[in-house]
Parts: C-alpha cells; sequence; structure tokens
C-alpha cells in the first residue's frame, strides 16, 4: 500500500444533464460520482433541456447546482441557432462558450459559417468589454470558446478562433488527423489548447464493435493508429477530460430509436490514468498536470485552499459496473484490471469523501465564477 | 464612338473542358471565344477526363492546347484522391494548384481533413524546394493554392493556407458570409486573395428561377443581399474571373438526370463591366484592375510585351446566344443590353482579333510556364 497525496483534480468536460434529464444524473449524484474519482471540480456542459443558452437559464441551472452539488461546478453557457448569444450579458459567469460544430447528442449543432462566424466574434467583443480571458489568479475576463469539432469543422474553428484573437479549447481530440493539425497550429502560435478523453486514449474501434451500445459515443471510437498518435503526441493534449455522458443502460440498449451516444468516465479517470502511469506510458507528472494544472490554467480556476486527494496507486482491482456511483451505474471499462484507488479527498480542509463514503453535505461545494449569484 | 486602349485581360477561372468534353468546347472555340471577349490569357481547370492531376496528364493536356490555342493559357493541376499529390514534380509548369471542398462539376471533391491537411502540406514543401512563390517578374517558384471553398469549407482553407504560409486564392466568391470572412482575413494579414464571377454580380437567385438551367452553376446565385455584398465589399475582391464552364444547351435541359451546373462567360465579362462602368458602379480602372493587373500579379504572369485591347465603350447592344463563338453558343445573359464592345485585339504586336474576325492561326497562343515542354 502506497499512499500518494496529489492536487484536487479537475474534469473539465462533464455533462450532469440537469435540468432535463435527472433520470440519468444530476447536480447531486454527478458530484458524489467525481468527488468518488478524486476529482474536485467539474465543468458542465450546455446540452441539457433547456440548454444553456441565455441568461436566465443559466442562473436557473446554478441555482439547481448550488443546492446539491458535494464539489465545485463551472457552468458553460452553448451557441444556439434559436437563443444566438444571448448569453453574453452573462459570459464571465460560465466557465467558457461551448459551441458544437459535429455531431453530438441535442440539438446545438450550428452548421452556417454566418452565424458560427457571429459566435466568434461576438465573443471577441465581449472579452474585450470584459478586460479579457481569464486567467488563473486573475478574476477578470471570459472562459475560452471550447469546440466539439472532428475532422474539417476543427480548421474552421482554428480559422475563426485565430482570426478574433479567442482561446480555442479543442474537445475530445481522437484522431491522428486533428491531433496533428493542433500540433502544427501549435507549432505557428495559435491559442489553442486541446483535450483527450480516457475512452479514446484505452479503447478503440475494436472495442466499440464488442462493447456495441456501451461503446457508442461521439466522437466515435477511432482506429488503432488514430489512437496511437494520440499518444505520441501526448505533449500536445493539454488536458485528460472524460467527457462523462451518462445515459441510463436502458437507453443505450434500446432497440427502438438509435441509442443516445455517450459513457460515464468521472470515476474511471483517475484508475486509468495511474494504470497507464504503472505500464509507464506516463508519468504522474503527466497525469497532474493534464488532470489538475492544466485545467486550471486553461479555464482561470485558482485551486481551492487546503484542497487534495490521497490515492493508494498499489491497489488494484477490476472495474465494476456495480461499484460505480454515478445514477446510471455502468461504465465501459467494466471488466478491467486497474490500478489506483481513491481513499481520501479534502476539499477546502473538509474531507468530504473517505474510504468510499461520502462525507459532504448537498450544497456544500460551490458554483464557481458567481453563476448562481444573479445577475 | 469612343474607342478605349486597355490592357490585354486575362480570365483566371475557364473550363476549357479538353480533353474529354470537346463537344462542350475545346483549346481552340474557347480561346477564340475569349479573344472576342478581349481576353488574351485565360487559366484552364484541371476537371476534364482525364483530370490535371500527374505530371503526364499535364504534359498531354498542355500539348493538345499547343496545337490548338490562339491565346496564352496557364494550366492547373488538381488535387483528387487517387493520385494525390502526384502533380509536385511539375508544380512549377502549372498556373496553380486547384482544390476542390465544395460541390462542383466533376469528381476531384476532397472531403477529408488528412487529405487536405495533405496537399497544403505538400504544395508548402514543393515551393520550399522551388524558391517560394512565383510572383509577376520573377519565374522562379510555384503559384497559388486556388480553392473552390463555399461556407464553412472557406476558414477549413484559410486556416491550413496560413498554418503553411501558402499563399491562398478563393474562386467565385458568392456570399455575405463569405466575402464578410475573407475581408477579416485580410485585415488581420492573411495571404489570401480572391475573385467574383460576372455572375454572382449581375445575376440573383430570383434569375436563377427565370432562367433554369441556364441560371444553375456551383455555387449557386444567391439572394439580393449576397450580391449587394460582394459591391459593398468590392475593395476586398481582387479579381473578377468568369468560371467559363460550358456545357450544351441540350445537355442543361436535359430532362434525364440533373443537368450538369456551369454557364459560359468570357465574351460577356468585358461588356457587363463596362456597363457598370457606365452606370458608375466601378471605375475603368476597377476593372483594369481586376480583369488585368491583379491575375497577373497573383498568378505571377508577366504581361506579353506590345499587346493590349481596343473597346468602344459607347457601342451599346443585346447580349444574343447567337452571337457567341464559344462552342455551345449560349449565354446565361441573352437579352440583356450592354455597352462596350471588342473592336480589336493585338497580341505580341500580331492583330488577333478585330471586327468581329478571329486573325490569328491554332497553335499561335502560348502555354505559360513551360508545361508544353516536357520534364
Amino acid at each position: 500500500m502506497t499512499i500518494l497525496r496529489l492536487p484536487s483534480l479537475v474534469d473539465a468536460h462533464v455533462h450532469v444533464r440537469e435540468p432535463g434529464y435527472e433520470h440519468k444524473e444530476d447536480f447531486y449524484s454527478g458530484t458524489v460520482a467525481a468527488l468518488a474519482g478524486g476529482v474536485v471540480t467539474i465543468l458542465d456542459m450546455p446540452n441539457t433541456v433547456p440548454p444553456t443558452d441565455t441568461p436566465a437559464r443559466l442562473l436557473a441551472k446554478a441555482r439547481l447546482a448550488q443546492a446539491k452539488v458535494v464539489c465545485d461546478v463551472g457552468l458553460f453557457v452553448g451557441a444556439t441557432t434559436t437563443e444566438l448569444d444571448a448569453y453574453l450579458p452573462v459570459a464571465q459567469a460560465a466557465c467558457g462558450l461551448k459551441i458544437y460544430v459535429s455531431d453530438t447528442f441535442g440539438s446545438l449543432r450550428i452548421e452556417s459559417l454566418d452565424l458560427l462566424h457571429r459566435f466568434f466574434r461576438s465573443w471577441a467583443e465581449c472579452a474585450a468589454a470584459h478586460g479579457g480571458y481569464r486567467s488563473q489568479g486573475i478574476a477578470e475576463g471570459i472562459g475560452p470558446i471550447a469546440v466539439h469539432a472532428e475532422e474539417l469543422m476543427l480548421p474552421v474553428c482554428l480559422a475563426l478562433a485565430n482570426l478574433h484573437g479567442t482561446p480555442l479549447h479543442v474537445v475530445h481530440v481522437s484522431r491522428r488527423s486533428e491531433i496533428e493539425l493542433i500540433r502544427k497550429a501549435k507549432e505557428q502560435g495559435y491559442a489553442v489548447t486541446c483535450e483527450a478523453t480516457p475512452h479514446h486514449l484505452f479503447l478503440t474501434a475494436e472495442d466499440a464493435a464488442r462493447l456495441g451500445p456501451r461503446g457508442d459515443m461521439r466522437p466515435r471510437l477511432v482506429t488503432a493508429d488514430d489512437v496511437a498518435a494520440l499518444w505520441e503526441n501526448m505533449a500536445y493534449i493539454d488536458l485528460i477530460a472524460t467527457d462523462h455522458a451518462p445515459h441510463t443502460l436502458q437507453e443505450k440498449q434500446s432497440q427502438e430509436a438509435a441509442p443516445p451516444p455517450g459513457v460515464p468516465g468521472v470515476e474511471t479517470l483517475l484508475p486509468l490514468l495511474l494504470t497507464a502511469v504503472h505500464e509507464e506510458r506516463l508519468t504522474l507528472e503527466d497525469v497532474v498536470e493534464r488532470c489538475a494544472f492544466a485545467p486550471r490554467r486553461i479555464y482561470g480556476i485558482d485551486e481551492p485552499e487546503d484542497s487534495y486527494i490521497e490515492v493508494d496507486v498499489d491497489a488494484e482491482f477490476t472495474v465494476r459496473d456495480e461499484a460505480m456511483l454515478t445514477r446510471v451505474k455502468w461504465t465501459p471499462f467494466a471488466g478491467r484490471r486497474v490500478r489506483g484507488r481513491v481513499e481520501r479527498v479534502v476539499l477546502r480542509g473538509n474531507e468530504v469523501f473517505a474510504d468510499g463514503q461520502l462525507l459532504a453535505a448537498p450544497g456544500s461545494g460551490r458554483v464557481l465564477f458567481g453563476a448562481a449569484d444573479g445577475i
């Protein structure tokens, strides 16, 4: 038994599902699962029902969150074809703007140049009005634009962000073509960062065939060569986030319509990465940089004082559906042997999770950037 | 009768159709039509059958051209999914690389990021090996990348060109969203140029409804607001070229399959623009800049010595199908009253067209960039 104390983790890509899909997950169950995974800060995506695309909806979501969260949560606003850039008055209360330009769950996909250009332009104008873009230690400013942009949609976003000087964060990069283009853009000085998910790092299209709907998400699992490209270019992957996207097994296994894409992930993030450390595919510093320091830097989130996690890096166990605390109680990694168990989580001096037990009260976490305070 | 002597014109976007579609146009009929329009240099597109995508095919096309042309012609090579960048060894013999990323006539459309990124990267590497990009007065180097890139495909090409330092020429810009993005890119210092066609400047989607297949091309005719955007942003439109894309009227009016998109244009270019000058929508300098100086600068084509055209700018006439010298003998502008008749064309000291009569022998024009010389 070797207990390591690590900085408290951030999962910068989580779908809490509230409001609209509370049977999948809500701000309580989602943040409990986060703590179980050693994560004390999550960033929540806007493709709920209704989507988080107006000041009123951001405030309503923030209040729902504040009543239930057991860890900290930042909320994205989302670009939609109906509300356009109605979110602008509360841009500083969001962790960033999420734009979907590729196939996803929900209805937020943007497909017109006119509209997409407008979102980048107006976010840049908003930043200018708010003193620029947020960084760690500086509360002023607004967050980056985060994009789900696969294949040809990636250079679309690179151009628009570069032309308007908006920091661009590319979520869940999965293909060789994408990471190689991001590498080129970084080399040319573009203000671009990116993330990869554990499922794109540890599973391939072959696993998707075996897993069926349990292995279906967007972007889809890709070839072994694509996965190899992510590992080869790990130096260009700023952070690792899970795209925790719970759906019930019943929904996933439905024979009727197309099952919803997406898989849970926040609880398996750290054991998967610590197993890769054990196998010498990553260093512990790689993991801490990508799951703690980088997301805080990119989204301008200060580390909560007196917060850390303790992990038994020797503990080896088999991932099991039943052990999951997410409301949907399954994981695409079920059956996998992993190493690294979260023993204890301390947030702002309080023990909030220990020995598999939640010790925090609903509402004890914080909604970041003042989103719950109203405008 | 007011005769003006103008610099000899360039039409930087012409589909001669040879080889493969000689019943529509060939290097003789196409260049005769060019001279009738006051154009002494045309740039020919690569979507023939076979496409101009290998050294052997470029040489074969250049020899076909050299035997027939009555004016000068530069040949594009084209990026294809089958021959990849096989054209690279003869890049310096082409006027540029054409890449189709939007819906077009033929089969050259590129839809994968991997492939598209490869074309930009390999063209940039090729330029480095050839001393850079060609400019007027400097024979060394290779030409720009010209793209058919509508809507979201435009920022794709802007990003790839900017990342690899390749000059990008955007052909037939038609929409407000596109010209506004190009304007932004120019303001930010991107090495981008663009062209508009007379049909996108003088016709709208309403005309398309009236014209039926005679008004069908790619990009399609657009809204009055899009057309207004082109005129408002004329300062950002580097050149005007026709996208002369002949199909027979029989093909266009076919009831069976979808009629092929594309319209002829090289003969109506100058009268349409001189009419706009008469209406004070353009100056004569605007026309000469966009139809002579700019295309020579962008593609690095020296002005042929002792060459000019003479135009009667007072002559007013009705455009008629029967008056066209293109093999297909029709025009979408039939019935329109215009001003400005080409009276005389002199190329390298020789009168090659006068009073409606061709005076040049087949093969008297030149194939540019040494393409007909073999490698």
